[in-house]
């Protein structure tokens, strides 16, 4: 499945950064039906508490193991939702490239999701940093083998979890 | 007023990312006079709430239709507001440029608007996206055309509101 | 000790970006024994008000003189600090450069410092702007020569302060 490495331009930092920005504007766009897209078949996603994470625990708050339960989760938010009940937004800063292996990447990045529940302030929804694998598919697009979401936060409004 | 555009550099990234950084900067360290000088003369500056925005309604918090309004919004800010009651800090990601057309550009990215009121700890102000458009100008020099700031934030403090 | 400018490729804008990726990346993660490394021997390390920075007065929350206190300090934090009583994490935006001498440079980037206590939602803990001067090693690393944090946030919890 993978080219001989010398065939394919690893992607450089601005391919990397427009991947990240495509991202979190479908989400932020409310646009949830894309997001499985930004993933490979056979993916892991996953929200996990710091603590958890930091201890060695694999216990998630959120966790998929393929773009078909990605989807599943979406048909799942967006049939339960009532039309508009909050805005989410995401801020990232200090997007790095931690690993290169010819068309595999390893990143990290932190994210900081502000949620604005109609007339009421904007408010911290959750903080915490983003552990990535991503690849540059046959097709040329970059998606996500893996998105490891480790949260600071401990306490998410008991809502639906909005992926992030 | 447009020359050709094979004649005209379009401005890369780091151009774009300038352009906004002293734009913010400018705002942040309160050199409000400043402002209106990121505009073309004849522009548009909004701030709408998020809701209006997508219902398609034109109803905003602030408008301004013309370099001369800026000014005028700046001055009355100026002469209003007592020494230092509050500083304001925007933080911005994702910036994405969405189309270009010669010297022309329609640029977005999320904003976070933290203030601080004296003795209080910060909080944020406003969340949202600036949908913008940019000219590069004759002299050489990035404007906004329009600049318009769609609020995820329905409830902004009934204070004097500063630019974003 | 300076080398002459033209035997020097000053650093670029992904260097500079590189260097302040891998100062937020050691903080947030609690790796604090490598702070003190971003800086030279000959330092100078603060945290300051706003409201004393602007009216010129030198007086700080925090202040170190030279690598030596910095490691001093680190070693206060660790030793009195229970295991992991809170999280910490820093988005950046809008990263400067707003002088170069050769190897010597200044900039500046807004800072907001998030803190989780276990059990508790994430709040902002201090928002501000970093005003630094850097210079490239002889042996190729940049450091900061002065790190300035000005906060706009005048209350700060009165635990243990990380630094920024």
């Amino acid at each position: 499945m993978t080219a001989p490495e010398n065939s394919v331009a690893s992607p450089n930092r601005e391919d990397i950064r427009d991947f990240y920005d495509a991202y979190f504007d479908a989400l932020d766009e409310g646009r949830l039906e894309e997001w499985p897209d930004f993933f490979v078949e056979d993916c892991l996603y996953r929200i996990i508490p710091r603590e958890n994470y930091d201890a060695g625990h694999g216990q998630c708050l959120i966790q998929g193991d393929s773009k078909g339960m990605l989807t599943d989760r979406i048909r799942a938010i967006l049939s339960t939702q009532v039309y508009a009940p909050r805005y989410c937004r995401r801020f990232y800063s200090g997007l790095r490239v931690i690993n290169r292996n010819g068309r595999d990447l390893e990143t990290k990045q932190n994210v900081l999701a502000i949620h604005t529940l109609i007339s009421q302030p904007s408010k911290i929804l959750g903080c915490g940093i983003g552990r990535d694998r991503l690849t540059l598919t046959d097709s040329g697009r970059l998606k996500f083998v893996e998105r490891t979401v480790v949260l600071d936060t401990e306490i998410i409004d008991n809502t639906i979890i909005y992926p992030i």
